[in-house]
């Protein structure tokens, strides 16, 4: 039977995309939907409608038909009686406040950075660090919680996390040095990225970007050790910009490894990475989470986002590296930040809890 | 007495732009222009006119208006006689045919990559490798030239080669990793970037650019010594992408320098850089070869490009990094790749070379 | 048993998309493709890989895994024993001469506009003007040819047609005034539209296409009269533009009717035309041949061309206008060219001539 | 001497406009800046930076140094004293309330809607309906102010009133279809339009944009009839659209004429259109009001729209139409939305009545 969920955030673009997601889902089912008290008290369909008349619902038409008459809920006053997971599609700073208060009874799927950092809590990507799950009873008996906060990583560390993965199991990583060329969908709606600000240009900066990559990154990679993780031994090093793209984060990465390999058996790593994470066990999953790509002028963002439906890191121009360290590769990736990067990405992670018995 | 000039390749988007530079300029004067023998015998205000009625000039309008008269010849038949000096603004292929029959007589300046890797050919950027002009010397007597050939570098070379240039002069380079997200109009007009692949979207490789980078930022940066240059002991790795930017070459470049310093350091070496070579001796020089900026949000392409009339090189992000060696910095750069990257550069080397005795 | 088909311009944006829309077609099959004689004799597959080393395949990979060994014939001389039927996706000049050496034995189905304008040929939107298909045996007669040539109209002409079709048949249509914002794709890739031109601008004309859109809609709303098509007596002005959109034109349409309707009348007339062509009958037809909105922001190409397919017309904005006439509406449409104004739109035609025992 | 000039809302983009527009201005001097209270009590250079340490600038540079050290007021309590004239780039909803305030003592010429439709406030454009200034007595006398308001056009209505202007004093307007394609500019930045919204897209709809349209075009090209203006007899429809376009509204209009003209004739009168107010006359007048290119593919609004620096109306593709009406002529124009469209065409209106006494 599937599990009854809550979408917080349901109205912002983000949230859409959980209920876009969850459409149908074979393990989970959306019995509630919750945003701030503006929303509060009207169904979605209402909740959606600008005061210009136009349709704010940028995601698939069948979803707001599906829930169109659900009513949105106050999400600092909802109810959790009769369900049993809760999405969180909110900025860091309501997430701060809404996601403790639904964790002392339920499971706690987010999106939002407000936890990410703290000691006990994993930062999950299933094929990537599915053990990491274990700190879970610990942040429930250190905080006594029935139930608990796992969030999802920032989009732009969530491709390059599993484009290492098979490195760093393979080869060992010593350092990173990256580039993203992130797509405006990154920031969002509210207020977004202006077009004034971006036709025709490239923006150096995205704040704590930068800072979140880097301490992502190596608690992604960690080893859970005892209660805690130990943040892997790896140098990160990155640039994140902004380009005028609508969907998908481009990033440039130069890796140094602990010893010598081929290219050969880097794409090979590569391409068996999760493979017993695939659409035969959770549904959101990809058949590979990483393809990799041989013609030089790919991956490019447009053309290769949706590569299994949002959900695979497409790799391409894989080739040594020498400057970085002494052994290395570089590669370019392609990874769809509101899909892996955001609600599928969390959905898969619900997906993976469940079957593992958190959920 | 202006020296007078010819313009080859003068119909194309290059072309056009050494015309417009030319316009008025106090040390040259163009009086013959050039260009395959399509448009030969033909008024460049006809040559530039389309089928469909268009007239494909992409420049001032003022400069089709100065030279409308002339009338275009064929590049492989051209007189030499009354000209002191040709500007090359083709593609490398006719370069390596045209170069060399033109510079039996006279000095080549040129915007092709035909001859830029031969031992005997110096890649100059005034403030940063005057010095290798010596190399005209060597090559004129080795080739039995009156004339000699010099090409200016790629565009994406040019802008880091002179960011880099006051820390290798000051700290030592070591080691470069460079990310580009290069212009559109670096891919000039035929055929060049078509909007089906570019709008909404980043192509991860260009053809052969990688390679140019890295051969030329050491060759550039290194010393005359005898009869050849001994490239800079500096190791670069790079990946080009192209964006969808109109102008304006925008790079992040991460750079392991010999010893230890400071961000304000660097700095004070980038702001102070060049200065010797600027509007009051050479026409096309910026006042500051380096524009340092604070804000975080800058350098961007469409707001950075045309500084200093496209010839300054803007950096901002300027920020310890300790990753790619054990002392180092990292930033941003704009450079436009047109205009100092293209035919405004190439005319700085010719006035240079002017003031230096060697036109 | 489906009918036997080649595909003639194969390796192009628009024979690819031929290919992409008739794999798994329950009554096509092709099997034969072709293209000018430097393609000719490579498989698909090669056909399509450049120097660069790039795969120019720009549409779904399945296809070309599909067809990947399939070698590309000399489209001048190509068999056409096994064959029943010939689509072609070629420029007009190559088509005026393959054409009719295909349509003495064959029918072809043609995107290309060299026939579009003689008087035996018809120019086909099934659920407008399918009456017009009993020209084909005037021009079989006329012609000596066992086979026929079927244009399909420009991508500009087909979204209005089929606006305008309902409206026409219910309230009289006479005079339209359009303005459209094309999309890049319809220049195709060689050489396109390139992304210099387009980004930040809008370029005001695009050569041909206003007469063609004039010309075109008369004939497709006509009446056919004994062994002629009777042009319908609308007065047609339009201004055609090229907008930076990828893909979806979108037209602004104001119409001037012979007799006092409502803006309920007209959309009622427009939601319930052509139900008789839909997926049941023809398999690339949509459900609505015209998709009306009443979100006033809509419809958008990005958000609106992929409705039904590509085989819709999205309406949106319908509100009265009663300056071109006395009675009359204004709106706003958007239709995927390069789906149903192109390729998709041809085979749709193939379909209705099938079922209607042409083919 | 200079007349001591106050800008309200000297923060916002348009602020900045004005800002940029009267530096070094020969009548007018910037003497006091005011903005919301937010801002109020800071000097300009820290009003304009962000939270994120980016400064929010987006116009010359030179701008901010000139103005850095002025202290914004808070435009609600912004004494009068000592200042002639007052500049508004405020919301129309904040205008309502501060214009009049200012109007008691102060002339105001403003960007905002608020007042633009009421029957004794002007909306000038110097060349068009210069006459209209003498409401401003009818205005005083009526309201009991010492000053005035005057506001500007809408953006979109300004190009196309100023290229009918001469059209319908030669020949006679009857009708006018429009088609906008406006830039996101228009929009200011807060919210804006987004890259989400906007980038590979149309936007059909802008909010009561066309009701300004039609009701600003008759009045503007009305006639002065004794204490209010009589609307001109022109029907006016259009549609008014965003395109993914920085800067420069492009706008296809279709005009019927009262009587036979030749294209030759439209020229000539459209050429000579508005030659007292010039640059000799007024600082800011373009030395053509309309520039009329033949270029089928002009204008064009990345390439024309700073044609004489922001203020001529640059029209193309004039061609005769007869679907209108029986006599009548079409074309494409480009003018730019946030120089002749806003500040620059708001100083020109005060350079005009300063001139005729009104300042």
């Amino acid at each position: 039977m599937a599990t009854r969920c809550a979408v917080v955030g349901a109205t912002g673009l983000a949230g859409q995309q959980f209920l876009a997601a969850l459409q149908n889902h074979p393990f989970f089912e959306c019995v509630r939907i919750a945003a701030s008290s503006r929303s509060a008290g009207k169904k979605l369909s209402d909740a959606v409608r600008q005061d210009s008349g136009a349709i704010g619902w940028y995601v698939e038409p069948s979803a707001l038909e599906h829930y169109r008459e659900l009513v949105v809920e106050d999400s600092k006053t909802m109810s959790l009686d009769g369900i049993e997971l809760v999405f969180t599609a909110v900025d860091s700073e309501p997430a701060r406040e809404l996601e403790p208060m639904y964790a002392q009874k339920l499971p706690v799927i987010s999106a939002a950075s407000a936890f990410r950092y703290e000691a006990d809590v994993p930062l999950l990507i299933p094929a990537v660090n599915g053990a990491h799950a274990q700190l879970i009873r610990v942040q429930q008996k250190k905080r006594g919680w029935d139930g608990f906060i796992v969030p999802i990583p920032n989009c732009t560390t969530t491709g390059m996390a599993i484009a290492l993965a098979p490195l760093h199991a393979a080869f060992g990583i010593e350092k990173v040095i990256m580039t993203s060329m992130q797509a405006t969908s990154g920031a969002g709606r509210s207020p977004g990225v202006i077009a004034l600000d971006i036709v025709d240009n490239i923006i150096p900066y995205i704040k704590s970007e930068e800072e979140k990559v880097v301490k992502e990154t190596t608690k992604i990679l960690g080893l859970l050790a005892g209660e805690t993780i130990e943040p892997a031994n790896v140098r990160v090093s990155c640039t994140c910009t902004r380009a005028p793209v609508l969907e998908g984060h481009t990033e440039t990465v130069t890796v140094s490894l602990s010893r010598a390999t081929t290219i050969q058996e880097c794409v090979a790593a590569m391409r068996v990475f999760g493979r017993d994470i695939n659409p035969n066990t959770h549904p959101s999953a990809p058949q590979h989470w990483i393809t990799v790509l041989d013609d030089p002028f790919r991956p490019q963002p447009r053309r290769d986002r949706e590569n299994e439906h949002g959900m695979t890191t497409t790799v391409g121009r894989l080739r040594p590296d020498d400057v970085l360290g002494e052994y290395g590769v570089k590669f370019v990736l392609v990874s769809h930040n509101t899909k892996m990067g955001a609600a599928k990405g969390a959905i898969l992670v619900a997906e993976d809890l469940k079957l593992r018995g958190f959920i």
